[in-house]
């Protein structure tokens, strides 16, 4: 490990550490593979940690034991099962004070959990994940940069007679060739099946006059990027340009909102009234963005009644858009980077 | 849906419905993903279930309440949030003992379902997806076939100077085109790479004399397979054949034990005391097999400790690994169907 990345991690648990002594707390247990990888750069399942005020551990079967002690740095590690470590760690170093997030561990672990003494206490660290750092800036610049080059590559393959299929197992190959693979599992929709917004890939067969939704994300070091365009295959019906320029026009509303201070719901209620007050506020069914990072979806939600407020340095996607079941849909999606001095597009 | 996977559907609720009958429960939430598609066919993430002992509900947000009441049979679809929307359901229905599955929700979850009076029962869902179904095994023959066809492709590519990543993308991009993707983040590690059973696909080079491990798997209509080979590159040192062939004697001693009413643990210890007693138990760092059918990791476990039978129907892997950090590795791994025949090779 390298020292420029040694600091980053020690000025994450450091940011960590400030909000444990907001909420009063003497530790926090980390159950969750994203939050660990945050904390450690370590992505391997089956480990879990307590970050301590001072200190910090790391509990790990034998399997993982002796990669963890050479990969990661700032961490006490400790073989064995869980429970019982946790216990000793917690007694040794009368940590008394200490949460877990309830909406990240099973109930079953949960309950343990909570019988050696830990409170759930919510949002912690995705409080934290949700404003990234110049290091994650950086990652998820490059992730948006290699998902838009996928995107420019697969343009030149769309012609009538391919298949969404062919297409998408050819960008499957452009991401694991070029970057570390898929961010999630990639949509491709073409003609009546752009309807749906959670189409699976299927054996379709692209036609003159479809258009064709492509969802799809790279990854980068961990880092995850989002985008979707509806692209056009010939010549198209007025109706299908008129809701494209809507949804499109939903998009800008939406990215004009996009600053630090902004309510998240005022973004999406942006989008969400562009659209109803062109008469297809039914067909707009679901929110109009989330954050990503290491997580493909993460803090903050863009989406009705949401709570959340913007903040310099939250990476999140807009991405109206207007479903005809029977028909076509349309969806047109960015990943930007909220600054102080306007949006920053990062899927370009 | 056609007739045949109707009456499936019908039939993996009679089964389960005789699991509750036993347990004494009216009824059981349905939390996961996975278990949810068992019983609908449904993929779709954002949606709950409760299975009652004669009805069955679906609990859906708008966007996917249209789509699950044409794609689904045999739920009552209810739209809105889950926890007023299952109260009333519990009410009406006079439903008083009702299970959830711990390991299955979150703490949160689990937390609001006890309000609702629900109780911790676990393990119900997965005993029933252990023992796979005609329907299941049919989909699983193909997804093993699948994925051996994917591994003869890439033996073709396997040539000094490839990059682990170009064969990694190579692979994916089979996946995607021949079958529905790829059923984990597959692994290709070649040279020292190979002495670290959870490498990081990266840009090695690969040279003569190295051995290369290949960990994959293709999905076929919801369901997973897993191989591993480890495939030598030209003239292979003595003490790699010798690593090699116990490797092999250990899958062989193993899968030979995979029989109805063998427990798993007695399948573990066949391949643990054969690398054990050649001198490399210590290099044999994971557990001997797993289920495998929607998830990549189901039930049974097949590991030092595990208390599970062998059943026929079951579907697990059998994949002992020596790893020698510094040096090499080797893993050698198929999916097999338990049968009262003996077992049936699935990735072949």
């Amino acid at each position: 490990m390298v020292d420029s990345q040694k600091l980053i991690y020690a000025q994450r648990k450091a940011a960590f550490r400030n909000l444990l002594k907001g909420k009063k707390l003497d530790a926090y247990f980390l159950g969750d593979l994203s939050n660990l990888y945050y904390f450690t750069g370590f992505w391997n399942e089956g480990y879990f940690s307590l970050v301590g005020r001072k200190e910090a551990w790391l509990f790990l079967p034998s399997l993982l034991f002796n990669q963890a002690r050479r990969e990661t740095i700032g961490f006490e590690c400790v073989k064995g099962k869980v429970f019982p470590s946790l216990r000793k760690v917690l007694t040794r170093n009368r940590l008394g004070k200490v949460g877990f997030n309830p909406a990240q561990v099973s109930f079953e672990m949960g309950t343990e959990l909570k019988k050696l003494g830990l409170a759930p206490v919510p949002g912690l660290v995705e409080e934290l994940r949700a404003v990234k750092d110049r290091e994650e800036i950086k990652l998820m610049r490059e992730a948006g940069r290699l998902t838009m080059e996928g995107l420019e590559f697969i343009k030149k393959r769309l012609k009538p007679g391919i298949s969404e299929r062919t297409l998408a197992a050819d960008l499957a190959h452009y991401y694991f060739l070029k970057a570390h693979g898929l961010a999630f599992n990639l949509i491709v929709a073409a003609g009546p099946n752009s309807a749906y917004p959670h189409h699976i890939t299927s054996d379709y067969k692209i036609r003159k006059g479809d258009p064709v939704i492509f969802d799809v994300g790279a990854v980068w070091r961990g880092y995850r990027s989002d985008l979707t365009r509806t692209l056009p295959l010939g010549k198209m019906t007025p109706s299908f340009w008129r809701v494209f320029n809507i949804v499109a026009g939903a998009q800008k509303a939406a990215i004009q909102r996009l600053n630090p201070g902004v309510l998240a719901v005022e973004v999406d209620n942006a989008a969400r009234s562009f659209i109803r007050n062109r008469g297809f506020g039914s067909a707009f069914v679901h929110n109009t963005g989330h954050g990503v990072g290491i997580d493909i979806h993460e803090a903050p939600r863009i989406g009705p009644g949401s709570k959340e407020k913007l903040k310099a340095g939250m990476v999140v996607t807009v991405e109206p858009g207007i479903y005809l079941p029977g028909k076509f849909g349309v969806r047109i999606e960015d990943t930007l980077l909220v600054t102080p001095e306007g949006p920053e597009v990062l899927t370009k």
